[in-house]
């Protein structure tokens, strides 16, 4: 504590990330990154973005980006909302589109930065408790409220809901803005897209991150009606100006153009994680069934935070969280084929060696 | 106005940057850019970095980053903040170290973003005059305040004040952050860098946008106390974890290490500064005596308004500010030679034809 910290820096209880850790290599399962490169349209088109003028600032409006992001949504351009990484623009949802006075909603176990924000600009919060084995039901959701927010597909739970389900919420929701975090819907989910001209009030939000392998550039999108997007623009232009560099840009447009290269990363991540989760419950895991790029997945053998700290020590990262009715799960994030391959190695020498003991 | 949006937004009156235009080339000489491209080594770091694994996310904390920054300026790592431009940095001091019962105290003539992230924020704005000439004077701030701020050199004014005259603000003024914005120090002010250490409430907040030619790739940063520093994390960390790409941190440390390459950029903007000064004194402008990379100047042949409309016209682009005091200037990049050669050509034809008609 600083005597310079004003009151909200000392309410804050700051996001934590999963580790990056720089000290060793190790197989990364535990950020729910795409193990795909990006496809070599997208480099390439980063590549000459580089050599393009970067003594120069970027268009502030990226036009050309929302342009393409539009286009593959078959929206207008003025529904598309961009930011530095989904989480910049989850961010400014929270400042601009929730309601202080009413408390907003989520479920008890979602992404764990929707607290995090809540504090940022003093908004209160009402959890609603997942059912028993981790189910979202939007008919437990009170409609009176500040705004509500949830992912789908969840996380770290990685259950889908369908789009009928969220319509149905949306037909009796109508005074207040439903955000749908989309960051992982291309792995197994339906995407509200298609609903956003129809209700005023949903926001879609979306990363590049995940199913486009650009998480090392930091570009987020939100689709919504074109007056909720322009509530965005205005929060954005008064902290802002300028948050997507040239490279981001030029990366994430040919990201969105590149449908092919898209199709096929998107495809074998599905493989990869059907394979992986039934490997994992012949190893006595309980397995979730998964619509995004990670499986929920509790171990039998032993507690899942002695098989996140051996895991650890054996160079595999997974992701454990020390929370309230999941702390028995691990989030495994799906790698490449030969990584869940050294996964299950690790895995059933950990459960030789338990029984050993 | 919508109905979704909350009071914030409502309440918001969003900064507007100079002119990106898309439709067509024009001289830009409207946003402070530096007209050098980045150096070899520095693309050459950017284009490493696109191909060294964008599917993975950055480093949240930018440790290599920060650590080029503290070596440059021979301060410890924990000194350093980095953001997504220095407007982000600034947007989360606003946000984290600016008391909001006690009012800010800036300069009435300044970056014009300051008053939109107060009303962001919420956040009481005292405005102090400057003098007739333009000139700051912090004898005239009172040190019961709420924080201070102000660019050094000042902009749109571009004219810097010493070291000393900031020291003697500083122990004067302990009971509050004062932020002093060096967007433009290295084209002719003296950098606060050197106070940190001995001033606890001391943040100063830089660019690698103008004198390291990296506008396009949007990295801003801070340097203060650690305390202060963790302030800042702090509010970071409840806003977005990744803010800097990872081809945005190898850019920007590249820049750092690349010293001989900055001052070759820096001098050669010095030097045609004053040249360009000098004949627009001549042309019958009144310049201000300039410590930055642009020039702030009085047409006396025409209004500013006319003459900024009718360089549009010509294909060049300057800043005219339709604001109180600052409507008869006009704001211009130090771009190429040969840039402010053809703005000079311009300049002298509508000399001429203003005194045929």
């Amino acid at each position: 504590m600083n005597k310079y910290w004003n009151q909200r820096t000392r309410r804050l209880q700051p996001y934590v990330p999963g580790e990056q850790p720089q000290d060793q290599q190790y197989i990364k399962l535990n950020t729910n990154e795409n193990p795909a490169p990006p496809s070599a349209a997208v480099l390439e088109a980063m590549h000459a973005a580089v050599d393009d003028g970067l003594n120069l600032y970027p268009d502030p409006e990226c036009r050309k980006l929302k342009q393409s992001i539009a286009n593959y949504y078959s929206l207008p351009a003025s529904s598309v909302f961009v930011g530095n990484g989904s989480d910049e623009v989850l961010a400014h949802i929270f400042a601009g589109l929730f309601d202080s006075d009413k408390p907003l909603v989520c479920p008890d176990i979602s992404y764990s930065f929707y607290p995090v924000y809540a504090r940022l600009y003093d908004i209160k919060l009402q959890q609603i408790p997942l059912g028993e084995h981790f189910e979202l039901d939007l008919n437990n959701y009170p409609t009176e409220n500040g705004g509500v927010i949830f992912a789908n597909p969840n996380a770290p739970t990685s259950l889908a809901i369908s789009l009928g389900e969220i319509e149905a919420f949306l037909s009796r929701n109508t005074n207040s803005v439903v955000v749908v975090d989309e960051a992982y819907v291309d792995f197994g989910a339906q995407s509200c897209a298609e609903l956003v001209s129809a209700y005023a009030n949903l926001m879609v939000v979306q990363t590049v991150s995940k199913s486009r392998s650009l998480a090392g550039m930091r570009v987020g999108f939100a689709l919504g009606d074109p007056q909720l997007i322009n509530g965005l623009e205005r929060i954005k232009n008064s902290f802002n100006s300028y948050p997507l560099d040239k490279v981001a840009q030029a990366g994430a447009m040919a990201a969105f153009e590149d449908v092919q290269g898209f199709e096929a990363a998107r495809k074998e991540v599905i493989r990869v994680r059907k394979q992986a989760a039934a490997n994992l419950r012949e190893l006595g895991f309980e397995v979730l069934n998964s619509s995004a790029n990670f499986l929920f997945a509790r171990p039998l053998f032993l507690s899942a935070e002695e098989v996140y700290e051996r895991l650890r020590q054996a160079g595999i990262l997974v992701r454990y969280f020390n929370a309230p009715r999941i702390s028995e799960y691990l989030r495994i994030t799906v790698g490449t084929e030969q990584e869940m391959d050294e996964l299950l190695e690790k895995l059933e020498q950990l459960i030789v060696n338990a029984k050993e003991n």
